[in-house]
């Protein structure tokens, strides 16, 4: 199984923010970001895995930004890492002004998809490559967050969680 | 007012067919897919003119290809000709197989915007300054479509579409 | 196979313009409209050939006046000309204001639709015969429209599309 | 105020069975039957009293069929009798057959809207004149379904519901 | 088949009013609480029977307060009968005060379902023993509400409907 | 400003996962499900602090078990601690088989709050007084995650994380 790069299954969703989309004070709904940002991330694990994926989980998402009705939201979702089965997705969320055309970053995501086939059990995927220098910085850190998910979940000791650690016992 | 090129403008939109917009074939509703090529395009209209755009008027669109549920579809659009305060847009309708993760052609279809101001007034828009031969051709292509359907809605004399005519004499 | 008359598969859609579907000036999206177009006259092509039909392409539509949210719209689509498997339909929208009852025109447009069996394939529908004078000018021009969308299309020459050359030469 | 005929308000609303709308069973949702007769009611009632109108009441609602997907479903609403600000629409919906063209009845209903200023408070509303037979039918007995309504909500004594006590006494 | 309580089967659904769902006065449509009430309804029918359930009618539904865009509102239903195959649910809707925390009785609505096999074909449900007072009111007034419906459908005969009848002979 | 206890705020959000919210296995969609519980999460920060909430951020979800079309799914929001001006909020999700009406753990997640005033600014809100002992315990570990997600976000020092890092050396 051949290993990819992460802008051969990079995946880019431009799209309005809709009246039906809104809370109280006419921003997207967090919820709505959420599931956008699940079919946005869904397409970039299909793409390097070319098989059916599903959700596994989402690590720590952070709304930092309104985004008003009438906006143009672009997410962009990146492969940062492949397991076994699994791939850890990174969403980047911009939003642009209309009349100075800037782009501001709006939020940041990691979902967790798995593939898996027609009868839901899990399938190997291929290994990412990643060439830029924040494409390896993720890359890096997914290992940790990996760790991390395995401790809270209570299937990995903290004393194996050898990158996670190291940020501690150094401090 | 300066002018533009097309990749300054363009956008993408790349999502999953859903269950809730199939018809009976299991394909994406025609419906459904004109909706989501007015979203994109009015995207790109909007980057090109910074202002409020509304839809004008929608092309001969022609669906050559079903498109499945489940499928990724990719909705490129971009700014193929600016007039005074309309622009046409030209979209490309993507899909992709996601075993072999090859790309095919599934619809193409042109809108024109026109941007206005708060009002709904139309109001002046950029020039746009066409690039590959793929631009140019679709350029100048534009002007004959106007004329044409400046022709059909009888608000000018076919004997002045000139490059319009053109194509019938010369036959 | 008998032919048939417009008014034998006739379809009328009227309906509030709900929230959801309006844009930034609080108008009806031209996209949605396109959705609501393209299901009403779904129902007539199917009413016409009882059968499965599927959206062939869309003519040139005008977005001449904008359709306020909470507004009552009347979409009524007819049969203009059935010619082997496709049906040529006009898509007639009105708009009523609440306070004096009067209904305005605010839009028309044109969608092509092919009759097909369960696996897809094209069948054959029944002709149309046309009865009122603005049903035989509809189908008159239909055959002109279908030139010249096979034209556009680079599957008929110019000099054989003798209906619509006509116009030009003329001139 | 000039009183009005039914035919002066009636709507048409016909329409596809979409996937999203419905049950396990993969017939329309009793909910979004409810949901369309409302919207097609409003519309009469809107067009009766030229005023804003809210939904008052749902009457009785038999639900004799199932109505499967991607069925043509026609809900048709026809004022029954206009009261002092309130007005009772009664509603039938039909469904037909693909292959034989032939309509069934599917459903009716009986829906109150009651007319309202921008605050929301009632404002009188046009006398309804019915005129045929199955229009003064349902006049009359929109007298009876009234004090019924009035009685089970407690606000009418059953002996002052003299059209209904007949129903009962002579029993 | 072991006899029920109501509160084995009680469904609550407490959630937001969105801006898709709102009517000219930014208020819950009436259509959109009907099909809520449904879904809310159809699941305490569904816990009830343990079966596939469908509705078989919408009693009289009183639209008594209007319900704002963005309210909280807690829809609550409960089995109030159970006759063979048929369940009549009794529907409860609370909105509540965002700064005063304030509950506040909406409306209330009463549906029946009826429980069905894969084919549709109606199949036996278990008895309902109400248990507070106002569980054992609503057990009693579902028998009159039975025989009217019954007398109005046409299939039974006012003489027979006792309950029903007692109301008005003594009045 | 007085302190609550979680079922003070407690929201339950029963309902059926509906065609239109399938993914390609006919399954809920992950956005789906991280939006359902995003409504119901904020009607419990918002009944704890009576004022209008944001989603500050989502922390780590675990999609463990597929929730099949036509399941009956109940969301349930705690309150699980307050911070300043910021509400942990704990959802656990759960089905329940139709023919046993068994109930089963789905999933469980965690989303963070902020209320704020009509302007958008943060404003305090009442302590969280946990009660049974599942609710000391969320309690607690809020504390680690609020540190976790400060030193993640590069806003605490590792080594100040106190009760975060005892968790790694003891280990």
């Amino acid at each position: 199984m051949q290993s990819k790069t992460p802008s051969e299954s990079r995946s880019i969703m431009t799209d309005l923010v809709l009246p039906s989309e809104t809370n109280p004070l006419n921003n997207l709904f967090g919820g709505e970001l959420l599931a956008r940002m699940d079919r946005a991330a869904s397409i970039s694990a299909r793409r390097h895995s070319r098989r059916i994926v599903v959700t596994a989980s989402v690590n720590h998402v952070a709304f930092n930004r309104a985004i008003p009705l009438g906006s143009v939201v672009t997410v962009e979702a990146n492969v940062s890492r492949a397991f076994k089965s699994s791939m850890e997705i990174f969403i980047d969320v911009w939003i642009e002004d209309r009349e100075s055309g800037r782009r501001t970053k709006a939020n940041e995501a990691i979902y967790t998809f798995v593939a898996v086939d027609d009868t839901g059990a899990p399938v190997k995927v291929p290994a990412l490559v990643p060439e830029t220098d924040l494409e390896k910085e993720r890359f890096d850190a997914a290992l940790r967050r990996k760790q991390l998910s395995l401790v809270l979940a209570g299937k990995m000791q903290p004393k194996d969680a050898t990158e996670l650690k190291a940020l501690f016992i150094d401090a």
